[in-house]
């Protein structure tokens, strides 16, 4: 914001290129580790151009939103659990198992984060209460509740059109709304299913019981923290 | 343009990354070429950042105006020149030769683009005549014209101020003083002595007599060319 767009988007770029000076300037370990790095950059990209793409669509679909988290997401955290093993020549499965609890542990906690940027306590969360819906935001549980095929979710089409909710009070119709059409409670459940996904590709992984541990309670953190 | 600036910043972070792709998928060959890579991008960028922080101001002296064009361009044709030496474990000697022999043609090249983006035809360029000046950009000619301390130098600071010529009167009679105060010349034998430079660089290299030949004659066309 202080220094404009055109600095600001070189920043970015030196610091991806960063990125990999910093796994470069580690030897083998680090190279082997690249991989993983410029595969979640990619998957980052391209959930973030599905998010920009999907900007005053109406029409965007379950799956393509699912899609999109799962890259903006789902790659972010899947490379980050992976990294280290992929770093230390860890087995294929080892690996890959440890990509899966990141993405599905991602896809989680994104879905988490779109029910608290609905529902969640300003004064825990420290955004305003139905921040999200005021933004006029598709995040999974409005697209779930505008696709539901109920009285509730078509009512909520027709109060946000192609928009955004036009006072306080129709925030807090379209609130009530997302709510009764199901969509919180969906959000809620696949975050559950997600969860459970984690958890099995952590069983895969045949980690001691220490790391294994302290992945859970991660994992089971992720899903029941209210911030 | 047609997408967007959003997707046109994200498929220019893709592309980077997927150079840094290309090279790792060419085992330990790539991985020898990638800090190459990374250092041409970290000075890009740096070149780049002092190019927009320069937009606007009027006390650009020299030597901030040739530090950007070395890392604008300079650093690319460095990397051009050195990466494949480095790719196959050159020695270091060699590979910091050809380092050198890129960077200070780059800076040639980029001097003579200067002289060309103020004198040159436009049906050879493509470029309207005088395209640069028109532009308000300071390129290292108009800087050194600027800097001069001549009376057109003076002349040319009045008429510029913070911006750009007002009419095609006001450009015509900037391009004159651009040449009048000295710009052109100065930018011209700059060229020259990095073209010696780069050349000197060369023979540091210690190459055979045909790929000696080959850079040679592709530096003096850089230096020569019209368009």
């Amino acid at each position: 914001m202080v220094f404009g767009d055109g600095q600001a988007i070189l920043a970015g770029n030196a610091m991806l290129t960063l990125a990999f000076d910093v796994l470069l300037s580690h030897g083998e370990a680090g190279v082997r580790a690249l991989p993983c790095l410029t595969e979640a950059v990619h998957q980052l990209i391209s959930g973030q151009s599905d998010d920009l793409a999907f900007e005053g669509s109406a029409a965007v679909d379950l799956a393509a939103c699912l899609h999109m988290e799962a890259g903006k997401t789902g790659a972010l955290l899947a490379c980050s659990a992976a990294i280290g093993a992929a770093a230390v020549r860890g087995r294929d499965q080892l690996v890959n198992a440890l990509w899966r609890f990141g993405a599905e542990l991602g896809m989680a906690f994104q879905l988490v984060d779109d029910i608290l940027g609905i529902t969640g306590d300003p004064v825990i969360t420290g955004k305003s209460s139905s921040s999200d819906v005021r933004a006029g935001k598709r995040s999974a549980p409005v697209v779930a509740a505008l696709t539901s095929g109920t009285n509730a979710g078509r009512r909520l089409a027709a109060l946000l059109g192609d928009g955004r909710p036009d006072s306080e009070e129709e925030v807090r119709l379209a609130t009530e709304l997302i709510s009764e059409a199901g969509g919180l409670d969906w959000a809620a459940r696949e975050a559950d299913r997600r969860l459970g996904a984690a958890l099995a590709a952590l069983e895969d992984a045949s980690l001691p019981s220490a790391p294994l541990h302290d992945l859970v309670t991660l994992a089971r953190y992720v899903v029941e923290r209210d911030h």
